[in-house]
Order: structure tokens, then sequence, then C-alpha cells
């Protein structure tokens, strides 16, 4: 069994934003020469998501509306996590979206229906912060 | 390191649905072989979703109605995905439940609790769409 | 490829709870052996979450305000499952908050940023209930 391991930086200057990261996963699976196994991608941040979905700006958009409907940011006060902190909702918006995907790796590639891209989900940016990329496979 | 892909379609007659994909995982894992290891099922689109639960349609009919109040189909013209389309509610509804689940095995079986099935969660159907099954051990 | 399987049991004397894991977790791993790898923590249950997020009081409080507001338990008979149960609320939690989580072992650790944490969350509890610990690797 080989395992390789990619840890990719995103210093998002908003508080929120969705980021490609498909171009940074298919490199760590080059890299780590790995033809059939799983590849784990996760947020190593408890107010960020890695998820799996379309790369449309239209969807984003209703994403980000959506988000600040189910676990709204204002009022701060309203959550008793904000005690010096103003990120409480950044931790509901992160449980929606998910933490990691695992994905399947085949033929030494990403085994992806038509439309799936992996998303970096921040929800507490304007910092630097890390995805951790880890293979397993043969 | 022995690796196994099976690949699932369905054609949901209806927008909506949940379909019990618990044999169909053990006939994978019967045909490849793996005693110890891990088995990823996911969606291989961004408008569906695979999950563990209960099988019971009043639970089933329950999830509907909330998803349908957590993220309502209409007015369609609500989301800015929607140009030409109409399933933006079909990508929030995905994410709530999930792209996918890691399912251990363990002596050649799905590790389950007494109760866990896996469902293939289908928000905008009436057109094949594709689950992946890939097994990893040995 | 060596895999290692045990199982954590919880009795919660309340319904509802957030329990950190990460304990029971790293003696899992250290039992295991395994240095290079993937461990999945899952919850046997289907009204219980395994998740990772901050040990924080404040935090838990709000999830369960949060989680109580999307998906509320009473009234009880606003859920068809609930006959002869009460617990469809928790059902619909658990798919909020995830089955599992899915951690890279790299160095013989949990590779882990700075805040995480893995939970189990109870939204059914006063009875006994089990959380899967699978690690393959090597």
């Amino acid at each position: 069994m080989k395992s390789h391991r990619t840890e990719l930086t995103f210093q998002v200057p908003t508080r929120r934003a969705f980021i490609n990261i498909t171009p940074q996963c298919r490199d760590a699976l080059a890299e780590s020469g790995i033809r059939e196994g799983l590849m784990l991608v996760n947020a190593m941040h408890i107010t960020a998501s890695v998820l799996i979905n379309d790369d449309e700006s239209g969807l984003h958009h209703d994403y980000e509306q959506w988000l600040e409907r189910l676990a709204p940011h204002e009022p701060v006060s309203g959550y008793r996590h904000n005690v010096g902190e103003d990120n409480a909702d950044a931790h509901m918006k992160r449980q929606v979206m998910g933490r990691e995907v695992v994905v399947a790796i085949t033929e030494g590639k990403l085994d992806f229906g038509t439309w799936e891209q992996i998303f970096y989900g921040e929800f507490d940016g304007r910092r630097p912060k890390r995805v951790l990329v880890k293979i397993i496979g043969e």
C-alpha cells in the first residue's frame, strides 16, 4: 500500500467563498503515483468545508443565500460561542456543507461523474487556512 | 491491496425518491472478494445523495417534507442557478443529505448496526443517474 | 495492508449530547499499530452522528438550539415516523451533523488541524448505543 499527503493553504480575502480545488487534488494524485485507491480531502479548520458540487457561480450565490438563511451570521450575540469571536454561524454552515469528501481513484484518475468538482468552502476567511489531501492505494 | 469498482444506474420516474441500494452494495462486496477494508458509495451526480438511515416509509415521507421546508423547489425563480434549469433546490437538498457514505468491511460483510441501510436519494430524477461503489482492502 | 476494528458504547442519560471521543479514537489507533492510512469513525445507530468540530460548550449549546430550530422535536405528531416512537427529529438532526468522519493517519497520528476534535452526537439517548472505529493502512 502506498500513501501520499499534500497540504493546501488558502487565504480568502472575504468572510465566505467557494474555491474550486480540483486541479490541486489532481496534482496531488499525479505526485502520488497511486492508480487504485481512495482520496480523502478535508478542511483542517472547523469553520470551513470541503464539498463536491457544480462549478456554477449562480449556484454558489444560491448556497451563500441559503446558508445565511439556515444559520444567519447576525445577530452575532445570538450565539453563545461568540464570546470574543463572531464565527458561530460558520461552525453551523460547515456542518451543512460537510468537512470532507472521499473520492475513488480508478486507473490513476479521480473517478468522477460529469459535473463533479471539489470545492473548498470558506465561512470565516481573511486568514490562512489549510486543506489536507491524503491518498492511499496502489 | 485489492480494489473493486461497480457502477449502479437508477432512472427514478419522479423528481424525488429514496431507494434502498443495500442489496446492490452487498453484491458488489461479494464480487470483490474483499474481507477487510472500506467501501465508498457515492452519487456521481450533484443533485443526488447516498446516505445511511432507516428503511421506513413514514421517515422517508418526513425527510421529503422536511427537505422541502429547508430548501423549497418553488419559487423556481428564487434561485440564480435556475437559468434554463429548475433544480437548484436539489443541489441544496443533496448537501443536507450528503454525497457519499464510507462503510467498514469486516469479515467479508458490511459492518453495520441493526438498522443501517444504504439509500440513493434522488432530488432531480426522471433521467438515468449513476452511483459508484468502490471497495479497497484485502 | 493492516486493519483494526474497535467498538465504543455510550449510554447518554439525556436525549441529546455531544461527547468528545478523540481519546478513544487515539487509543484505537495506538492499538492498531497503523502509521499511514485512513480511520473511519461512524455511528452504528441512525439517530446519532459522529462529527468533527470544536470542544467548546457554548458552541455545543448553539448546535443544540440550532438543530432544534431546523428539525424540532415537537410536535411529535408532526412526523409520520412517530408511530409508537418519538424520535423522527433525531433522524433529521443526524443527517445535518453527519453519520461518519474519515480521518487521515500520518506518522502514527490523527492528522488534524489545531482545533479538530471528534464528537459523538446523540439525538435520542437514554439507551446504550455504539460507535465503530475502523482503521486500514500500514
